[in-house]
């Protein structure tokens, strides 16, 4: 019985999944619009994936990575950057995957813009 | 014995979700690029906070909504928008919830920029 009170829980954790919050305190949020040299662009993109896949399964304060590319203008990349906080970001940084990650790129972003921003609303279902 | 199994298993689905994938086929994703008078930001955030939200609970196809403010230029709002195909974007803009949102902003916004994307790379923790 006590088992079985357990598993409710749990299903109804995962059945209500659907989070709709704002911008928690302290967290490091950022878009990076990048220009891609489009010759190189595939080789980019799976950098740029590896890249972010690594760091969010490594870092438990590298929270969430959205890579988006313009329909009509492929190389032009927007990505949303989540960190729980700015010792998180510091810390990202200095590691070895995005030490690599900026190393493999370096000639092939053409330009690089960085806008801090705030999180003034999420909501989103459990997988996308 | 089986119940415990069962426990197990939802157990490991909560704790092993870090998801990374792209874009699944089919998937309608944006950008919407918003200028709103400064004078009414906060009206604009609650009605847009309660859209989204109200879209991705009642919305089947309606995944996701990240909406930042630039933080040297808060009342530029950028939101990052995931339908799961274009069926479902077209029933969105139709629900009462659309609409009730559309006509309560219209007289905050000062410009809108729609611009079609494709997701290219997506990592995230199960929560932010």
């Amino acid at each position: 019985m006590k088992t079985t009170a357990i598993l409710a829980i749990f299903m109804t954790t995962l059945l209500t999944y659907t989070g709709a919050h704002a911008q928690q305190k302290n967290q490091v949020v950022r878009l990076a619009k990048i220009q891609v040299d489009p010759a190189q662009l595939e080789s980019y993109k799976a950098a740029l994936k590896e890249a972010i896949e690594t760091a969010v399964r490594l870092e438990p304060g590298v929270l969430t990575y959205y890579a988006v590319a313009d329909k009509n203008d492929p190389a032009h990349i927007t990505i949303l950057e989540i960190y729980a906080d700015s010792a998180a970001y510091q810390s990202h940084i200095e590691t070895p995957h995005f030490k690599k990650y900026k190393n493999a790129v370096k000639d092939m972003v053409r330009s690089l813009e960085l806008v801090d921003v705030d999180l003034i609303a999420v909501a989103t279902k459990q997988k996308e």
